[in-house]
């Protein structure tokens, strides 16, 4: 791995065009000793069979990409995503992982669009759906880290929108700081907070599960998928980096990039390209 | 204008197809009795024309939109910014604006494809900038309404980006809570904030100078021009209107619709409509 990195992962979303095996053989050659998997690509390996991947590649698994979207309409709904978010934990548990990453979801109905504009309500049931999830993940061993999403993603993907925010419900659902309950910090949802630097030393090394780069483009031409490789943006990440350090941090730096671009890239051409920016940043630091 | 409004303000880029003649000249019909214009419209116009205008149509000026775009790479170019912003104070005085709208801006050399990255700087040189700014419009008693923009925009229009940091900003600038420094709340860029209701009623009668209504459309297409008529999106508007007026708000409701939707329709049906969403808004409280 780079020099000056503990670990680097690699978000499996960052190269989505590579399969998951594909992804893992690929991560020694370009310094990355930690993947961040998806639930649906791991569950179409099999569970089993994915872990034993990772083990005798000797990669690890540094989050579990996810569980949440807590918000529904109905209690049997809330029932369904509830039994789904255990069945999380449990492959979490199988495949070794650091963390489950947590993305609360947005407002009930709005992918049919009939939205329950009521952003209390649906943020009760997230804090609701955590505190139900963190006795099951507790008795595991899983640490669940809750991602704050950007602002512009409340409606339609994640009700949690700064890490002040997380780490208020990260007190009222963990006031003993178990080291189980905890936040992924992403570069991409928080750069613009003007407390992100006072939140992230408030967070501490229990609550600092996470720490995701990418870059904020200008112009920035999709919601979603039009992320920047780091250096590429507007983002001060020497800066953020150096927070996150500072605070404590334990886990690993990871490159967590959406963007049609590099999806349309060979994924070996984006692997050492994530990986030659990393470098560039630690030598920043 | 609908019942139960104090009063109802339409901002002039809702309808930037129409002239601004004929936007005054069409007010009185959909019940708006106030305009908030765009320096470009008046400096066309004339500014004593302009004012004339109005005064003769019996339409007020509300916002007057905008001074500020403070950060700038050079001592040189934040001179020539800040004698640009006391020209439109002046202006606002010669319309007789309720406000001046105060637009941060984002990190200098964005736009030039080579950004500061430094978001504390660029947010210490908005502090200075509104503080040379207050002196020049407190002599004239033109209110400065600082309006905090959606985090989206943080690199390349604005980099005051929640209520709580605008308010801090006014603390810390006109502790003595004058009434000639505030805030304009937009719930286009407030609406997702889990301290907004708090935030609201820490501003208060003295800092509440401006309130914008639209709606966050889902999917959102466009970052800018993409903004929805109210009640077509997932904005609880009734809430926080509700919220607004406990804490004492004195002002209008202002519709602020950036829309290429309804940039292609006839003007007065934009008007129409608008006033219509308001007159169903108001029933709601």
């Amino acid at each position: 791995m780079p020099d000056g990195l503990k670990g680097l992962a690699i978000n499996s979303a960052t190269v989505r065009q590579m399969g998951l095996r594909d992804l893992i053989d690929a991560c020694p050659r370009f310094g990355f000793d930690a993947v961040t998997p998806w639930r649906n690509q791991v569950q179409e390996m099999g569970v089993s069979a994915a872990a034993r991947y990772f083990s005798d590649a000797g990669i690890s698994v540094a989050g579990y990409c996810r569980a949440g979207l807590f918000a529904a309409s109905t209690a049997g709904e809330r029932r369904r995503i509830a039994d789904d978010n255990r069945l999380a934990v449990d492959e979490a548990f199988a495949l070794g992982a650091e963390s489950l990453i947590i993305l609360a979801g947005g407002l009930p109905g709005v992918g049919a669009g009939n939205p329950d504009r009521d952003l209390v309500k649906a943020r009760g049931q997230v804090a609701d759906g955590i505190a139900a999830l963190l006795e099951h993940a507790s008795g595991a061993g899983i640490r669940l880290a809750i991602e704050p999403l950007h602002p512009m993603y409340a409606a339609d993907r994640c009700c949690i929108n700064s890490l002040e925010q997380a780490l208020d419900l990260c007190d009222a659902l963990d006031p003993a700081r178990s080291g189980l309950l905890g936040v992924a910090v992403d570069v991409y949802h928080l750069w613009w907070d003007p407390k992100l630097r006072a939140q992230i030393g408030r967070a501490g090394p229990d609550r600092l599960l996470g720490f995701h780069l990418s870059d904020w483009l200008v112009p920035t031409l999709d919601m979603l998928n039009d992320r920047g490789l780091m250096g590429d943006g507007v983002i001060d990440l020497p800066a953020i980096r150096g927070w996150i350090y500072d605070a404590g941090y334990r886990f690993r730096d990871e490159v967590e990039i959406f963007s049609e671009r590099l999806w349309k890239l060979d994924g070996i051409e984006v692997l050492q390209q994530c990986a030659e920016r990393c470098r560039v940043l630690v030598g920043q630091k």
